[in-house]
């Protein structure tokens, strides 16, 4: 067994042994296999595929190469939950205090935004002081304390991902649904879950554009969460426009803020409250969906969600003041507004470019090396369907690179679609998918 | 236009503009794409393919790379040949020296033995003292005084391609028409010919193990040919058992020798002459191949072939006393005779598997850094179609490493089929394609 040998293996289209992916895998970690040996497998994989047992035995061995979470010694069933990624994606922050505010424990382990997509531990890090970089034992702290934590990868958890995702970034290999599936599942599995949400999302904002991919992704992420004993839930949810009217991670923060004060857009209430209810069931505080649903309601209503919020956030060393007082935060220096050409109905948002946009303006990163300014983004003043009048705000930016602000305006424009009829309303929760 | 949208074009199928692929080889050379980069690229052409201009970009970058022999102030039409590289394919020692001799430069540039497969240089080296790595003044001096030379790649010619197959070769990247194309081509229109004949092997025993590819690979050598004003003949030649009855180096520069003093096998004789043929009337030195034909055989029988050969061995620093007296030459330490353990017919013989086994002997290297032992190798007492009787000799081994003797006679035999009827006999010569 020779690292060529795997890769003609997969080239040809073969099935690999559980021993030649451990091998591999092991080899590359070990510097046997090379980057470009790796490399070249990736694109194999991308085209040759990995069947059901292959993808298990990749996130086996993904898991094996670093530390794995014990959370058996806390009470309750800990149940995480995971985006596949979009534009204006801020559920986890609102999901997580709420969930645990409900009893069910949430070890949350989340990633920073890259290309046309936020991350939640950027929109975190907006809070002044927030620390995401905490320590396994700090964080097996937190859940115990507080019932929730939210912080980045570490170095010793799935180390191979880290390095293999950094590779498939620069060589047009993240598109594929077992190395997603991998990609996703070891760092799961590896933090100590019993049980986990995923959001799938599909539409011209997500990685997966149309519904039979993000099918296949999701049969692949429950059917491998079932080969390790995990319970998994996918909801296949619409990402044809940006989530609520906040892009951006300061902004996005004040919007989360809203909803965890009974305000908000209803579509990021919406998607909270569904995925949240999903977590409860699964966390056994409640016995059906429809409970589950009231329950987190109520205690968005009440104020629970928000507090268990506030606790978390100041446990994680962060300044609880701007989030009771956000009109304090510094604010970007430039604001500007993008008008709408003429009279009509939105029909349709490119949801990819107006993450991007924000980007440009400075909420995201292209590379990993890139700062991110808190206080860049855009607020929508529009959602698909809505009628607006010629010369009337389509999107306000916020921006400290004044240079940027032509570019991104023409961009913008660009990615409106406006029409004289309506648009057929789509809906937001497209599909459940579960194990059994 | 950056590497990562080039993997992704590619790897999505589309065709790349001759910018692109210009930019990403050169960036290559110059650091600016990784060797990761270029292992996902190459993994995506082997699945999407190159068209005929991509592959006339490649071709043209690979060039572009390094220095361009001109030979364009040495009288008469340059024509070397190339084979695709098979068993026991000693070809080129007889014909270079033969169609030189026909009054037709021949700039012959080689390579070296890998896997399976012999190679030129190997066997030249043979012969003590003979240099392989001229300059190339020293390369077009041996052409104006003799009319041919026979060197191994330098480093000034196509860089690109000599780190790229590095590359391919860890990656299992290599098997691709278009990436073997460019590859061949580059090399071929570096060293300063006009016209090429291309031996494509096809067989168990060669890379392309069908007629249909070879025929792909052949049309687009003869196209790339064609595009860049260079007239190509391709034979496509049998490759289901060793040609000749040698295999190893001393061995079979022994055979070449037989075959210039109007003797050795029939089947390296018609193939040679066959080859040779084409390239003299390539290089208008006949005005039709049954004239070039007559002229060839004419040029072995009456020693003017060899005599040429004795003066490029003396030109590149061979002993020729070897080839005057092979006998003195020092023999392998260990020969053992491989018996038939049945009676009956040759019906089939696994070439791949005895080029393998010659190189266990020490004739060959599965690492490019691994030497080789121009004693090792393989005497073959049958042909296909031979009847033998149990007991009677059908291979005789030559090594200096005793402790492999047992397992090669094992894969031997195995790779022999021995049946009650005869084989159907196959032609030597398959095909023919030139491009108009």
């Amino acid at each position: 067994m020779t690292p060529y040998e795997i890769i003609a293996q997969k080239r040809d289209g073969q099935t690999l042994s559980d021993e030649a992916i451990t091998f591999f895998i092991r080899e590359y970690l070990n510097g046997g296999v090379k980057d470009y040996q790796m490399a070249a497998w990736l694109m194999a994989v991308y085209f040759q595929g990995l069947n059901d047992a292959e993808t298990y035995a990749l996130t086996r061995s993904y898991i094996d190469s670093g530390e794995v979470i014990d959370l058996s010694d806390l009470p309750g069933v800990k149940v995480d939950k995971h985006s596949t990624g979009g534009v204006g994606d801020k559920i986890s922050i609102v999901l997580a205090p709420l969930v645990a505010s409900c009893g069910v424990p949430v070890p949350m382990i989340s990633g920073r935004g890259l290309g046309h997509t936020g991350g939640t531990l950027d929109k975190l890090e907006a809070i002044p002081g927030f620390q995401t970089q905490l320590s396994v034992n700090q964080f097996k702290q937190l859940l115990r304390q507080i019932g929730v934590a939210m912080i980045g990868q570490t170095d010793t958890i799935v180390p191979a991902d880290k390095r293999i995702y950094a590779l498939r970034d620069v060589t047009a290999t993240v598109e594929s649904i077992p190395l997603i599936t991998a990609s996703i599942m070891s760092k799961k599995i590896a933090e100590g879950i019993d049980a986990l949400v995923l959001d799938v999302k599909v539409g011209n904002g997500a990685f997966m554009a149309d519904i039979q991919k993000a099918r296949k992704l999701a049969r692949k992420l429950i059917q491998v969460g079932k080969a390790f004993g995990k319970q998994v839930h996918a909801s296949l949810t619409n990402m044809n426009q940006p989530l609520g009217r906040a892009i951006g991670n300061w902004l996005e923060v004040v919007e989360c803020l809203e909803v965890m004060q009974g305000e908000g857009p209803a579509d990021v209430v919406e998607l909270t409250v569904h995925l949240a209810a999903h977590m409860v069931v699964l966390g056994k505080q409640a016995a059906t969906y429809a409970e589950a649903t009231a329950l987190c309601r109520h205690q968005l209503a009440n104020g629970a969600a928000f507090e268990k919020f506030l606790q978390l956030v100041a446990a994680q060393g962060g300044d609880t003041n701007f989030l009771e007082k956000p009109d304090q935060y510094p604010a970007a220096t430039h604001h500007y507004i993008v008008k709408a050409p003429i009279t009509g109905y939105i029909q349709a948002l490119a949801t990819r470019e107006i993450g991007l946009a924000a980007v440009q303006l400075g909420a995201g990163r292209l590379r990993k090396e890139d700062p991110v300014d808190p206080a860049a983004g855009i607020h929508m003043h529009v959602k698909i369907g809505d009628h607006i009048t010629a010369g009337t705000p389509l999107f306000t930016l916020y921006t400290n690179k004044s240079t940027v602000i032509e570019e991104v305006n023409q961009k913008l424009l660009a990615a409106v679609t406006i029409g004289e009829t309506p648009a057929k309303p789509e809906p937001l929760i497209l599909e459940e998918m579960a194990s059994e």
